[in-house]
């Protein structure tokens, strides 16, 4: 199978050694980067158009990140009858029935595991659960940055611009991190996988979520004497009327598996009706997990494995059950009665977490 | 597909309600089993070769356990060209090469996912996992019946006749509970994973076991304060000169994953080279969670799907790294210097646990 590889970043790299280190049938055609790449001059090109017109490539891997030009050249592909995989969550979130159905149209599939948990195969088994399981609820830790910085804030006492500050150093976090600290990616991660779990859109835009961007030591001070430990969780579950479904800090008991997550770490949960709980943890971000994810729907695509199934019906979604929260506002911190999240968001607080049940 | 189950009791009930709950384009044909099954007496044989001379049959699922008559059964399906899926972790590491050998021969497929991780996709992930990255190693908890042993003795303060009763009135163990708290099973299970994981056979009694037979009260103390928490593992890595493996209660650090674990949950984890550590935490055991496992096994082979390779070159078994080990002999306890498992095997005592790093 022929490849065309947009974005030779990050990701882009990481794809390009898994699929050159061993034999797996797969070729690199074509990589569309502007930036210089020494040792693959011949691969390269600056003009889309070029990919596009080559009959020999089969598949188009979309690694550029953001919405155009991505956008234009991910539909492009697809209407050329190439199939596409994507790492990219915000554009799969911001065009996910146009590119769904795009690709239905033209016969060819349109995947991208890597989109949501990074190195952990959670939608392909998530679509493999649900062949012949009731999928009840999904939860998890999705957002590897945060995490780093609320694990840095517990276990090393730090302040939150100390350990953006650090996350930044390494390449966890970028320059501009709102769309990681006020959970913008969670959202689109949870709105991914809510789509499939629950087999309707859910538009990440109707998921309550609130960030982390506010929390200080004195929260994480007060979330350590309840005996729990702070994660920017995403929640989602079938209802009657639709899809419940939340983004929000939580404060998780302390002997929980959530609370043993270091670092960059995902936890990703599903219940199924048979299966009960399973979780997956593992590499959420990194240019080598990442990579083989990528890699692995590309090799699901040529040996005709499972698809995840989608649905284009826009789902409602609607109000989670009451719980209780632990709110700081103009200086005052407290865990309140059981509220709704739409209360709570109505409301206003300096920060705000859910206490886990 | 029109499948032949052999045993009706708690996994094939399972295996048979996922099966007619919905269309997956499976048909239980014919169900071995001498119990009376109420509504099923049209379904219901005593005669294996009913089923072995049915040419209509495609596929046998195998839920009897035990060895004998298991394997006669299972190795005439596979040499009537019949694809055969067990839950059977006893008779896969028993005849381990001779199934897969008849497989390969007779150009079926022989699967056994439910067998290492009961609901736990784990075998087909390893496998997958195997298709672009090299295993480097791996680990887990995945016997649910000594972790509800443990789990009780820690956060009970029980003793351990207690929590074996309490297990086997709840019907977690067996009326003899020797394969479990031996670690038998745990054995079996590391080298049906083992073998997958490093592309060779590695023989269960192969690998250096210690269970918890003989933990007590005592134990436990020394272990919390310690700061652990005590799980029955397994362990295996790639080496130069074959395959390293090992199962022995450990010691864990009571912030790590594995401390989470409650009552009878498994959780295993995979070491890529690329993917990094990838874990799985869920049901490793019940008639819902595994029945979904056995199904799932059946729809991968109806759809094509991944197929586990095998080899029946057989693994030199080799010594782990030294580690630190609790021990408790002639009523003193105490932490060793690093020492093999051959060592502390060889010294003997009343109860030994390593402690992980």
């Amino acid at each position: 199978m022929n490849i065309g590889l947009l974005g030779m970043g990050t990701v882009g790299g990481g794809v390009y050694n898994a699929i050159v280190e061993r034999d797996l049938g797969l070729s690199v055609k074509r990589i569309l980067d502007c930036r210089a790449l020494p040792g693959l001059e011949k691969l390269q090109t600056a003009a889309f158009q070029t990919i596009l017109d080559d009959p020999s490539i089969d598949l188009v891997v979309e690694t550029m990140g953001g919405d155009e030009p991505a956008f234009g050249f991910v539909l492009a592909a697809l209407n050329a009858h190439k199939h596409v995989v994507t790492s990219n969550k915000l554009l799969v979130s911001a065009h996910y029935r146009e590119l769904h159905e795009a690709a239905a149209q033209n016969g060819v599939q349109f995947r991208y595991t890597a989109a949501a948990g990074g190195g952990i195969p959670w939608l392909y088994n998530l679509a493999r659960a649900k062949r012949c399981d009731d999928i009840l609820s999904i939860q998890g830790v999705i957002n590897g940055t945060t995490n780093f910085i609320l694990d840095g804030m517990y276990t090393q006492n730090g302040d939150f611009d100390e350990m953006l500050s650090e996350a930044q150093r390494l390449g966890y976090a970028e320059r501009d991190p709102s769309a990681d600290i006020d959970a913008l990616d969670t959202q689109r991660k949870c709105a991914l996988s809510a789509s499939l779990a629950f087999d309707a859109y859910v538009p990440a835009a109707s998921i309550p979520t609130a960030g982390i961007r506010h929390i200080t030591k004195e929260d994480i001070a007060y979330c350590k004497n309840l005996g729990r430990v702070c994660r920017l969780m995403f929640y989602a579950s079938r209802a009657d009327e639709g899809v419940c479904a939340q983004v929000e800090p939580v404060f998780v008991p302390g002997d929980s598996a959530a609370a043993t997550i270091r670092g960059c770490g995902n936890m990703i949960t599903l219940t199924g009706k048979h299966l009960g709980e399973l979780t997956m943890i593992g590499q959420g971000a990194g240019r080598e997990p990442t990579g083989v994810a990528v890699v692995q729907d590309i090799l699901d695509i040529a040996q005709g494995l499972i698809q995840a199934p989608f649905s284009t019906a826009e789902a409602a979604v609607c109000a989670t059950a009451p719980y209780r929260y632990y709110v700081r506002k103009d200086g005052a911190q407290y865990v309140s009665e059981p509220i709704s999240a739409a209360q709570i968001h109505k409301e206003g607080a300096d920060f705000f977490a859910r206490i886990a049940e």
